[in-house]
């Protein structure tokens, strides 16, 4: 079995060290690549092709593991050739998804949820060809959502919704707790309920969601405006708490 | 010493259970207490007197656990008689503690974290003459926060505006996933993240509020009135959420 490779960033380096198999070959090429990722790619054990074109032809899986902007655009040039699976692994919203599909028509929707270089990240599939990559277990955690296209993406961003409004409130609470001297013992006294973790973890989402506010606001407007027709009154409020 | 109680409810029962001790009396009174109550007396290790300013004036600590309305009025009648500490327990709120220590010289204010009827519930005092209770950490973990009265009633409400704020960011997002049919996978996804109880606690704090959604609306609108100078954006969301 060939798995190839388009992108080979921090995902299909770790997915490489993940599936540890004789029987796979891994297959990528240096075309347009920077200097970096080329010998990130010499490095590896992955047979190098003259082109991407080349790639998705030969594999019998071809994963798309590049910066979201880049995967519509990789979909559009190299989906048409791919004969087997085309796994997008982006971090990429429903919609780009849904388009994407347009392009590619062996289309597996992936999301992997967990630090990918830790030892366990779990990869969620949606479509109907995700049975064929059940094999992939043997290597890594591997849960199949649905035979819908879409449902990957739209996981992430109901994960997002969650821990993103829950960043405002914990910044909210925590800023009542200190304006009463009492933000010690907020976290204190939460920790019994909410488990040992709760001051480190909040405090880094707390942490987190200040330093990087601005995209933050912008990944909640994402999902504002992808779950429109629900109600959004606590997101909606997230915003708002972190735009001020 | 001698501990009195004036209500004789679970808080009190269970306190006794707690500390056992020969140095110690417990004392209370039939005084106005239903036959269910008397029977429940009678059946504990508690010494009676006629009355409870007998019992106010009697003891070196007066525990006062009866319903949150009636605290101010128990205050009021036997807090001058205490000549020791007057430990309140009552789940009032901060405003009520002020207003109670109005009439009490010794108060200590004082708040159960997690079940009082478990093995390890916490108790958290404020209050000058929280000190002289610290022995207590004999029984029960016992934490004093300030001598501030009130610190504890607020530290009530602090923990109470980020679970019920929790609870409605809860209650909107598992109901979006469950609109898009992933609310297993909402859950699931989150488990990793958030622990292996998050999808039984959420389900758990999620029926709690939908089924008492006007008391919670009540406590969120106590919440709101209380720290009005605080930026409350995510609170005033929860309560436009349950009150929809």
């Amino acid at each position: 079995m060939i798995i190839g490779f388009i992108g080979f960033g921090k995902v299909s380096q770790n997915l490489m060290n993940l599936i540890k198999s004789h029987d796979i070959t891994f297959i990528s090429s240096f075309e347009g690549r920077s200097q970096k990722t080329i010998e990130k790619i010499k490095e590896s054990k992955v047979d190098v092709l003259d082109t991407f074109k080349e790639v998705a032809i030969a594999s019998d899986i071809l994963i798309s593991a590049n910066s979201p902007k880049n995967a519509l655009e990789v979909a559009k040039d190299y989906g048409k050739y791919a004969k087997g699976i085309y796994l997008d692994l982006n971090n990429i919203s429903p919609n780009t998804t849904f388009e994407i599909s347009k392009y590619v028509p062996n289309l597996v929707d992936g999301a992997i949820i967990g630090k990918i270089d830790s030892d366990n990240p779990i990869l969620y599939l949606s479509g109907k060809s995700a049975d064929k990559l059940m094999f992939l277990n043997e290597f890594i955690d591997v849960r199949k959502i649905s035979d819908n296209i879409g449902d990957a993406a739209i996981l992430k961003l109901l994960r997002s919704t969650y821990t993103k409004t829950l960043s405002a409130l914990l910044i909210e609470s925590s800023q009542i707790a200190s304006e009463y001297n009492l933000e010690e013992e907020f976290f204190d006294v939460l920790s019994l309920t909410e488990g040992d973790e709760f001051r480190e973890k909040s405090l880094s989402r707390i942490n987190n969601t200040l330093n990087n506010s601005k995209r933050k606001c912008e990944e909640l407007e994402e999902i504002i405006s992808y779950f429109d027709s629900s109600d959004l009154t606590m997101v909606k409020a997230a915003l708002k708490k972190l735009n001020q």
